[in-house]
């Protein structure tokens, strides 16, 4: 036999998460995580689904029947949407301006379809009119893809005129709000977005590990009308919702859903829900200007330009002669308070400060504000 | 906007929970998951996964470097085997007497491989002499993917005879081991298993939601040598395996690992390291032997021969005039007793008792016996 490795129980200390996420947990999500896990057909868990889905829709805010939470992280999300409703040999147009358009791209060769790139420079949202260009050089694309929060750059895309556009020439929209959802102005049925996918630990404050997502009727009448298989098993929505759906009272068994993390996202969502979306984006908005006055103070310049930037996740120049990860680490070895660093083409010359759900707060904000002062000074 | 619905917290019972899984978690399991959630890229939590990768290995017994959990359920890990290993065209005996095989065949198939089927009777183990006669018949087989214990019947396979004939034939070996990890005897290096999935929420006692993944070097060196891109940006282990290895002290952002899930899986693994494999599998064999006894008594019969017989999942046949649902909705109801309903084929005619982890314990086995004794007479 192999020798059993002794190890002490982890305790993590009580950090303060401003990064790009995970955000700060709500103590309520981190108690009702740790309920007792129940048999994922249990009549009372299949009524918690049926909650959880509501919730999901209006944090959403949409009608869309096929609403629910893929049991894993963003990423699976993303590729939800793509393997599900993208076949070989399709075109699809992708916004790239930053990391995450960048891995929608590889997402659509894996599918075997073909992507259309519209670049825009890191920081800089998806420009509306290079969009117009592509899908009107492109008759034959069949999709709209772009993120409408970038999260390696903190700027935001206009989701509403570009699915308008999607629309008008004839395309399904894909937006991945990761990190919208909860933070900024979401509106799927109103927008007309098609398919969607979001994380669990952003601005919704709960645990990492699950996605929300959302396909329209005309996502799923595309996706009933595959002429292939979808290439993954496990993300397959049609096998999945027999199990998210009540067919007379009656769920198949897909897989073993994650019973707790499932607490977790009902009871965050539950939160937002009490609280009111509006509340939610405007509580954002307002802790966002307080922490762009303190930053602004300190010297520090934004990469995002003011009318694009995310309230959610502010993204500054790291000043000439600073060092990056010293700051950072500083930061959480003497305060307890995680920022980002950059990422992709912003490694090393930004860093990333995050304002997300339970984490956009005051107390947060003149910490981290005076933390910063302490450390850069 | 759509308006917010209202539901109060959700409050599960304590269930004791004898199904195919999620098994009962241990209560420190519970408590470290709720413990606060601190960054992924956290130096703090990156030491937390190198422990749990040795935790891994050891419940595993191998050396193999890459391993690691899968950030989703035990299907995701069946996926990440197959999509990682397997090349469209290359052919891949698949075993199948159960649910499992079955789910194995479909992944070969949306991989664009060739499934070529060793079929055994529900409730009977994988039969080597059929396996060998289709290596024999197909030495342009690849691979040799089998169902260790088989969920759906409480069937186990000889796993080390399986995996001897697959070298044998110059095949890599594909194994699930979703219900034998913890419970029976499993050793990866010595049997020379190349590529194996587990759950966490079977006989290890975590909650539901992660899969720990083993590759072996040849596993690897196959990897390493594909033509084709991993169909699958989430699960492409090449990719995850730079978050999940320091690569001189830096780790490489994948996706956003879910790291209250993960706390659990540490704590769980300890709990098994602590407690030594040897003597888990001795202590699922006895509660088995104590719950046969009683079972017997009773006058119910097992679905497979004792030769092949789980001991941490005990499938009986309904008795004739006995009304399933209303057997195991009063067992719920009445005693907050989980039992497993019959999967695929045995549907409607037996039931699944586990005694996973934590379950597999003599005040469960007690109480079941005494609930069903009740219920059924």
């Amino acid at each position: 036999m192999l020798p059993a490795p002794r190890f002490t129980a982890f305790n993590p200390p009580r950090r303060i998460l401003m990064g790009p996420g995970p955000s700060d947990v709500y103590p309520e999500v981190l108690a009702a995580q740790s309920r007792p896990t129940i048999g994922h057909l249990d009549p009372l868990f299949v009524g918690m689904m049926d909650e959880l889905k509501s919730l999901i829709q209006y944090a959403f805010q949409t009608k869309n029947e096929m609403t629910m939470a893929v049991s894993a992280p963003g990423s699976a999300g993303m590729e939800t949407c793509f393997v599900n409703l993208v076949e070989p040999g399709e075109k699809v147009i992708v916004c790239r301006n930053g990391v995450f358009g960048e891995r929608m791209r590889q997402n659509v060769e894996r599918v075997g379809a073909i992507a259309v790139l519209v670049d825009n420079e890191w920081g800089a949202p998806v420009d509306p009119a290079a969009v117009e260009a592509a899908l009107k050089a492109n008759p034959d694309a069949k999709f709209l893809a772009f993120v409408h929060a970038e999260t390696s750059t903190g700027a935001l895309s206009d989701a509403k005129t570009l699915c308008a556009l999607a629309k008008q020439y004839g395309c399904l929209s894909i937006v991945d709000a990761v990190t919208s959802l909860g933070g900024v102005e979401l509106r799927v049925d109103e927008w007309g977005i098609d398919a969607i996918y979001s994380g669990s630990q952003k601005c919704l404050s709960c645990v990492p590990g699950l996605s929300p997502v959302s396909f329209s009727i005309a996502a799923v009448e595309k996706l009933k009308n595959r002429k292939t298989p979808v290439q993954s098993w496990f993300l397959d929505q049609s096998l999945v919702m027999a199990y998210w759906t009540s067919a007379g009272g009656k769920r198949s068994y897909h897989h073993t859903a994650p019973v707790n993390a499932l607490y977790a996202l009902h009871e965050s969502l539950r939160i937002l829900a009490a609280e009111g979306l509006e509340n939610a984006w405007q509580r954002h908005h307002e802790m966002h200007l307080v922490l762009r006055a303190g930053l602004e103070k300190l010297g520090l310049n934004f990469v995002v330009a003011e009318d694009y930037r995310l309230p959610q996740l502010n993204t500054v120049y790291i000043p000439a002669g600073v060092d990056d990860a010293a700051v950072r680490t500083r930061l959480l070895k003497d305060y307890n308070l995680e920022i980002g660093a950059g990422l992709g083409a912003l490694a090393g010359k930004a860093w990333r400060i995050g304002l997300m759900g339970f984490g956009a707060r005051r107390e947060n904000v003149s910490l981290c504000l005076k933390a910063l002062e302490e450390v850069l000074n």
